[in-house]
């Protein structure tokens, strides 16, 4: 073992964790780069779509993703309801429709009506013109996790929407990475 | 409904999928921006260590995150039998640490021996010295998906072993984003 390098901080968490805990880890976890995408899906007759960090890609075979829904939010609701939901890669450039997309207490009614996006069949989940990527999922299992519940979709259908080159979105300590 | 986006591209994924789908998956979630962190894992006498880009934070209450682990590789092995794991969210510039981690069939014997390193008490993971922010967890539940292992776990402790202001590391295509 080597000695304790320099600047180094440390939290030890209560069990159960304390409000101080729970602070501690939001300020530690807003210190990992993340790629900011949103997720949407079809409820009845309203679409459903949210700015998320919180996805990843699980496997290319089959080609499985994973997101992290607040199980009480509208949107956790959707996806369970509709098994099928849409995950678009945001630009460097859609920070706006980040920001729209997670304004707290959006109306459902015209919620994509300023956000220019597409859908490849009626009743599919829209998906964000000018996205790096998108993907098209199924999901196929389920795991509640503390507040959250995992998502585990397999990809029926991909593409990009927009061209080559553009730089992504990130979301960095309470604000967005500068990238060049 | 919208018209069909400038640059718009499709691709359906067959059931089982091909090779074709595959790549295409691989290109597509390439374009996705992903902060890259070590996991680490004792079992017995050794350490292990890889870099990954595929963990999340899942929840605040209490603070638990995930990450996803090739099923039959050694770190999911590790972290399997151990059921404690590190977490080092690197900083821009130990992108040398993630490549050295990152060789196929990197030794066991010495695997740590040129990175700086640190551990809380004998037999806990090591974290990584100069990183943005780390992370001791305890594995609270795993899922199968797919060809990977996705391990949720609690945090134990964490913190900073950096100044403030560091850069993240970040993969985006087949390489590094720029930052600044």
């Amino acid at each position: 073992m080597q000695g304790k390098p320099a600047e180094w901080s440390e939290h030890l968490v209560a069990a159960p964790p304390t409000e101080v805990d729970k602070d501690a880890y939001r300020a530690h976890t807003a210190a990992a780069a993340k790629g900011v995408a949103v997720v949407s899906a079809v409820q009845g007759r309203w679409d459903h779509a949210v700015p998320v960090t919180d996805y990843l890609s699980v496997s290319y075979d089959p080609p499985t993703m994973l997101v992290s829904l607040y199980s009480l939010s509208r949107i956790a609701e959707a996806v369970a309801a509709s098994g099928r939901w849409g995950l678009s890669v945001l630009a460097a450039g859609q920070r706006g429709i980040a920001e729209r997309l997670g304004e707290q207490g959006a109306p459902l009614d015209g919620l994509l009506g300023q956000t220019p996006h597409y859908r490849r069949a009626p009743g599919t989940p829209a998906l964000i013109a000018g996205a790096i990527s998108w993907f098209e999922l199924r999901t196929v299992s389920t795991l509640e996790a503390a507040t959250h519940t995992l998502f585990v979709g397999e990809v029926t259908a991909m593409g990009r929407a927009t061209g080559f080159g553009a730089s992504p979105l990130v979301r960095f300590q309470s604000g967005y990475l500068r990238v060049r």
